[in-house]
């Protein structure tokens, strides 16, 4: 098994693996030798997972020809924005009958690509040896080996049953779907609403506003996702409801974290650098925003952040414009 | 216009009353003279709000025949348990045209009767003359005025617009429906869920263990909901998932920090003892599950709190109890 990026989540995802399958080899790839050389002969990454003891049949390598070799598993958990231009390279080494599992949560800037269109597109590979992996998944909970749940998505449901067999552990408990875009979705977009909470709660808003926003995101998501073709009990399930609400509660989420430094007052640049990254969540905002217009989706949370990164709108009239809407009756289907 | 009960939510209704109307009269009526004393003199309710300062158009009072004269809203605030002993006093001082709305959120002990059905019972109100309001609503948030949205709901729509429109201040957006039983169910259900919500962060789980609890917890209450007459939609909105996520995250909420007590390790005793009070949770727990088990909804959360009530679970073994059940494609929906 192989999995691609040494990131939090791709080495806790490693971790899980083979914790799954102790007689398994699960190897890494990682951009940088030093950080391969750490997982491979210190079981640690510590720039991610700290003092995270990783199990005797995670190794790594900078080599991805060695990494991909023989397996039968590819899982992939490299940013979002870099994927398209790596997969080329790796197109040759890919053995022909593995199956690709995307753990990436982002749209694709220019193109509004799901990772898993990026993925068919540049690798020529069928939807039924193409599946994604999301849920309430904080990386460093998992790690510590809290227990989680999360869903596997692949238009072959005997597919999906096999991979989540695959990363069953003790403290890792996967369930299977065949909505492939909403299980996607539900990652992409929970990103967005999580800075928008986030900035609520850098301006002091409380719970009650907070679960509103979450609320109400989480509906706007539901409407882009059945746009797009996916299913809304996927939305109300782990990968869509369950993602948003780890994600918008955790002071381990990057967006969340993004969302509450903006909040505060920061300007973009400033959190960035203060981050020491770009959370993904501040990329895709106007990718998703691009796909519920050319739809004709109404997402008025994910304009409002949009608005915001783009310097039009306020951090202080972020959340008031949010609960002004004039909706007087609630939903779309009460009379 | 009337408000029955003067604890921390029916104070704050009231003060929320006045600020959307300051030429008309809100009277709030406590049953402990020397609180009606405090609320008219001092403008204040220190036991339940602290500080807070009441507008000058909230007066209060222990006599109820002088709270009841001449008001044309009628707004019930009083222990769910204790509703159904109180009402027959009350009901020939209600003005013959006054519209009675519920805050309260329980289901009854012993009849499992929702407290709309408690009043037409008792009050022999038709169903257009009762309303309820609920939704991501911790009192205190909206005693210090930060932003908060609701939902009124009464069958007729009307009557439902009317009490929005009196409710409406700068701090407090109220929206409508017609769908009574999924509204109240939603601020029902809410309370045992925190309870197992709380039990899991007393064992020290993750966000990630607590976002799964909460969508499965809003998945089964929306299958009682369904069941019992209410409407999906109403369950993804306000009064269902942005009541629950509200509830769940807060420190401000009885039943969440029950659970955590419990989940610390703390005897049903002890958690009364400590809270001075038991959580409406607690109480309604029961009635749910009896609701349930009458009509067929599985609902396996609210199973498991009630055993751990009982003392037939032990709280270390409820959260992966709820995690381990062998649900491998997720949702009633996929394949």
């Amino acid at each position: 098994m192989a999995v691609l990026g040494s990131g939090s989540w791709g080495t806790t995802f490693a971790k899980v693996l083979a914790d799954a399958a102790p007689d398994t080899d699960v190897m890494l790839w990682s951009r940088r030798p030093e950080v391969a050389e750490e997982i491979s002969v210190h079981h640690r990454n510590s720039r991610y997972l700290g003092d995270t003891l990783l199990p005797g049949n995670v190794s790594a390598s900078a080599v991805i020809d060695a990494v991909l070799a023989d397996s039968d598993l590819v899982v992939l958990a490299v940013p979002a924005q870099t994927l398209r231009a790596q997969l080329p390279a790796w197109r040759p080494l890919i053995p022909p009958h593995a199956v690709v599992v995307s753990l990436m949560k982002g749209l694709e800037v220019g193109t509004d690509a799901r990772m898993s269109e990026v993925i068919a597109e540049e690798l020529a590979l069928p939807p039924e040896r193409i599946a994604v992996l999301s849920g309430p998944n904080l990386a460093m909970e998992i790690a510590r080996e809290e227990p989680t749940a999360s869903v596997v998505a692949c238009p072959d449901h005997d597919t999906a049953t096999w991979i989540a067999a695959a990363c069953t552990a003790s403290y890792f408990r996967p369930y299977t779907s065949t909505d492939v875009i909403g299980v996607e979705i539900g990652g992409i977009v929970k990103n967005v609403i999580a800075l928008a909470v986030g900035i609520c709660e850098g301006r002091r808003m409380g719970d009650n506003t907070k679960a509103s926003v979450i609320t109400r995101g989480l509906a706007e998501t539901t409407r882009l996702a059945v746009a797009l073709g996916g299913r809304p009990e996927t939305m109300a399930g782990l990968a869509g409801m369950g993602d948003l609400i780890a994600t918008c509660s955790s002071a381990l989420s990057r967006n969340h974290t993004a969302g509450h430094l903006l909040g505060q007052g920061l300007t973009l640049d400033q959190v960035t650098v203060r981050m020491n990254q770009t959370a993904e969540g501040i990329k895709s905002a106007q990718a998703v925003l691009d796909s519920a217009t050319k739809l004709g989706v109404d997402m008025p949370i994910t304009a409002s952040v949009v608005a915001v990164l783009q310097g039009r709108l306020s951090v202080n009239d972020l959340g008031p414009r949010l609960l002004a809407r004039n909706l007087k009756p609630e939903g779309d289907h009460a009379p």
